[in-house]
C-alpha cells in the first residue's frame, strides 16, 4: 500500500466531468436482491447521475462477511475501466464511530465503510489518497442508522462520477483498517505453504499461491485437508467426472475444484484451509 | 390517495421527449432470474428505446404475492429521480378481466395489472392520472394469455419512458383496485399497536408503525410473538450477536432484527404478526 | 440453418459504427451471481466499449447444461433488437480444442463456446456466416485455461457491438456442433407426441409442441407422466388452486403448470419427459 501521494497521481483526469460518459459504478454488497435495498442505492445514484452505468459485482456477500468482500471485490476490480468507482456495503458497524471512506487510487475510486473491506485494494493498487467522507453536501439530507449504503456511500459515489474532486468530500486519513491476508511461505525443501481464501458458490476453493513460475518447475502434488491431489492441471476436463483436480485459477492462484461437483463439500472445508504445493 | 388532478400535475415535463437521457425503467417481477421472462422484457424495452436504463428492483417477490411487491415497490421508489416509470408484473389474474393500468403521478409513472399492487403509491404519492392502458398500438402486435409482463407492461413502459402523454395510452380510470394496509393504532394508554408488513431475505420484521416522535418520548418496550424487547435501539451493533434488537428500518419504521440471524425464524413469525410498542 | 448467405445477408448495417447508441450485449452463463466472474466480463466489456448496455440473459443455468442454456437464450433472444450481441459461456470443454465462434445472423449476433449452445438459433434464425474467433487482437494479452468468458468472448462482443466487421476476428467455418432438439410427431390417429424441453424454476414445464392451431381443432387431452389433463385453457386462473393446467406457453408452446405449485415437482419429471396431446 502506498499513501501519501495524492501529489503525484490524481484522479482527476479519469474523472473528468466534461466527458459524455461517465465511468461506470459497480456495488458489492452482502443485502441480497429480493428486497428494495440495492434499488433504493440505484435510483440515489441515478438521481445524481442520470447517465449513470451501473454494475452488480454481488449482491451475496454473505452477511458481514468483510473479508469476502475483499477478495471479490479485489478479483473482479482490475477488469474495469480506468476511472470506475467501486462502492462496496459490507457495514457491521453502520452507525456507529467507524468512519466512512473514499479511496482514490491510480487505477479507480473505492467508497464503503473503512472496515478492511478495502485491504485487497490496499495490496494491489497504488493508492493516492484516502478521504474521510464527512462532507454533509454530498449525502442525502436525511441520514438513517442503518443504511448508509443509501444515504452515504452512494449519493458519494454517483458525486464522484459526475467529477466531483476528491478534496471536496473531507479531510485525508492515513490509517485506514487494514484485514490480514495471509502470504504463502516457501520452505526449504521447495515445498510451499498456504491458505485458502476464498469458496465460490460452487464449491471451488482459491488459494493464495500463485500458479505462475510453477508449472516450469516440475510436477507438483497438492495436499489439502488429507488429501493428495496428484499434479497441476490446466483445465477440469483434464480428469474425470467427480474427481477433485488443482488447477490455476482465473485470476492466477492455485485452485481446488471439482469436477461436476463442489471441492469444498467434497472435503468439508472452506476459507482459512491450509494446503500444501511439492514437487513430487 | 388524490385522483382527478390531472389539470394541475402532469408528467408531460418529466416525460420530455427532448431531453437526451430518458427516465429510468425499474421491474418489479415474480419471475426469478433464471428463465428468459426478465430479459425478454428488458429485450422488449430496449427495442423501443435503445437508450433505456433498466433498473432490476426486485424479481424475488413471492410468487403472485402482490401485498409484498406493493410494500417492495413502495419503499425503493421515492429514491429514483422524477419521471422514473416503475413495471410491476405480479399478475394472478394475467389473461383475465383485470385491466392492465398506467399510473401517472407528480413523481413517477407505474405500469402494472389493476390488482391492488400499487396501493402503497396511492398513499404515498399524489396521483395526476390512471389510465386503462388498452391502446394496441403501443402493445407487442401478438399478445399471449400468460405474458403480459412482455407483451403489454414493457412496450407501454417504454413507450412512456420516450415521451408518448398519458392521453395515448387508453381511457381515464378512477376506481383501481386498493388493497388495505393497516394503519397503527394509539391506545389511552400510550402504546401503540400495528403489524408486521415485510420480512425481508434475512428475517428482519419490518412494521407500520413509524419511528418518528417515538425516540423523544422516553424508553419504549416492544412485544411481539410473546417476547419484550427492551429498547428502541439506533443501530445493530447495540446489542450483542444473536440477540433481538428493535430499531428505526430504513424506511423509518420499527423493525425487529436478530443481529447476525433471522428475527422471522427465531420468533417463528411473518407479515401479519401484530405487535406493541408501550412506554415502559 | 442455413449457412452460407453472407453475400446477402449482412451484420454490417446493425453494428454501423457511426451511430451513436450500440447494440445491447446480452450475457448467458452458469456462473451464478455471487463470485467476480460475470462482473469481471461487464468490467472487460465496458474497457472496451464505455457506452455498452448490458443485460443480464441468465447466469443461473444448470452448471454446463449446453441444452439448457440453448433453450433460454432461444427463448430471449428475439425480443431483442436488431444487432444485439448475445454471449453465452456455458463451457465445460473451456481450455480443450473446442472452438470459440462468432455466428452473425440476419437479427443478431452470438459469440461462444462450439458446443452446441446455439443450436436453437440455428433453428430459428437465418444465420449469415459463422467466424472461429481467433484473432488475438481482439482478445485480452493473457488467456487463462478457465476463463474464455473474460478473456475471450467478452472482449470480442464489446468489439463486435463496437462495429468491427465479421471477417476481422477468424476464418468462417460451416460445420458448427449442432444438438439435437428432438420434433413432435403426429400420429394417424390425430394425436401429437412432444417431449418436455425446459422447466423453469417455479417447475412449469414446457414441451415442443406448438399450440398454434390446436385450439380451433377442438377439445384436447394432455397426457403426461401418467396423468390426464381435460383440456387446453387460456390462463393459469381456469383452474383452481393447486390443479394442474395446461396452456400456451408464453413462447407459444404447450406448458404444464401447477396453479400456484411446481408442476415438476407434483409430477416429478423434467426436460426430457413425453407427453401426449390428443382430441378428447
Amino acid at each position: 500500500m502506498v499513501v501519501g501521494r495524492y501529489n503525484r497521481i490524481s484522479m482527476t483526469s479519469a474523472s473528468n466531468s466534461l466527458r459524455e460518459i461517465p465511468p461506470p459504478v459497480t456495488l458489492t454488497t452482502d443485502f441480497g436482491l429480493a428486497g428494495p435495498y440495492v434499488a433504493s442505492m440505484k435510483g440515489v445514484i441515478l438521481y445524481i447521475l442520470p447517465s449513470a452505468t451501473i454494475v452488480d459485482v454481488s449482491h451475496a456477500i454473505a452477511p458481514q462477511n468483510i473479508r469476502q468482500a475483499a477478495y471479490v471485490l479485489g478479483a473482479a476490480a482490475p477488469y474495469f475501466p480506468r476511472g470506475t468507482v467501486h462502492v462496496v456495503v459490507v457495514d457491521p458497524g453502520v452507525g456507529s464511530e467507524r468512519r466512512p471512506i473514499a479511496v482514490f487510487t491510480r487505477q479507480a475510486c473505492f467508497v464503503g465503510p473503512d472496515n478492511g473491506v478495502f485491504s485487497r485494494i490496499y495490496e494491489q493498487e497504488d493508492v493516492a489518497e484516502i478521504r474521510q467522507i464527512s462532507n454533509a453536501a454530498y449525502h442525502l439530507p436525511t441520514i438513517s442508522s442503518t443504511f448508509h449504503g443509501r444515504d452515504i456511500f452512494a449519493p458519494v459515489a454517483a458525486h464522484i462520477a459526475t467529477g466531483v474532486p476528491p478534496s471536496a468530500f473531507g479531510p485525508t486519513i492515513s490509517d485506514p483498517v487494514t484485514l490480514h491476508f495471509p502470504s504463502p511461505e516457501q520452505h526449504p525443501d521447495g515445498s510451499i505453504c498456504g491458505e485458502i481464501i476464498y469458496a465460490d458458490e460452487f464449491g471451488n476453493l482459491i488459494s493464495n499461491i500463485p500458479v505462475q513460475g510453477l508449472l516450469d518447475q516440475g510436477s507438483w502434488t497438492i495436499e489439502i485437508a488429507g488429501v493428495s491431489i496428484a499434479a497441476l492441471r490446466t483445465m477440469y476436463s483434464d480428469v474425470q467426472p467427480e474427481e477433485l483436480v488443482a488447477l490455476s485459477s482465473s485470476t492466477g492462484y492455485v485452485e481446488i475444484a471439482k469436477r461436476n461437483g463442489s471441492a469444498a463439500r467434497h472435503l468439508d472445508v472452506g476459507a482459512g484451509e491450509r494446503l500444501t504445493v511439492r514437487l513430487s
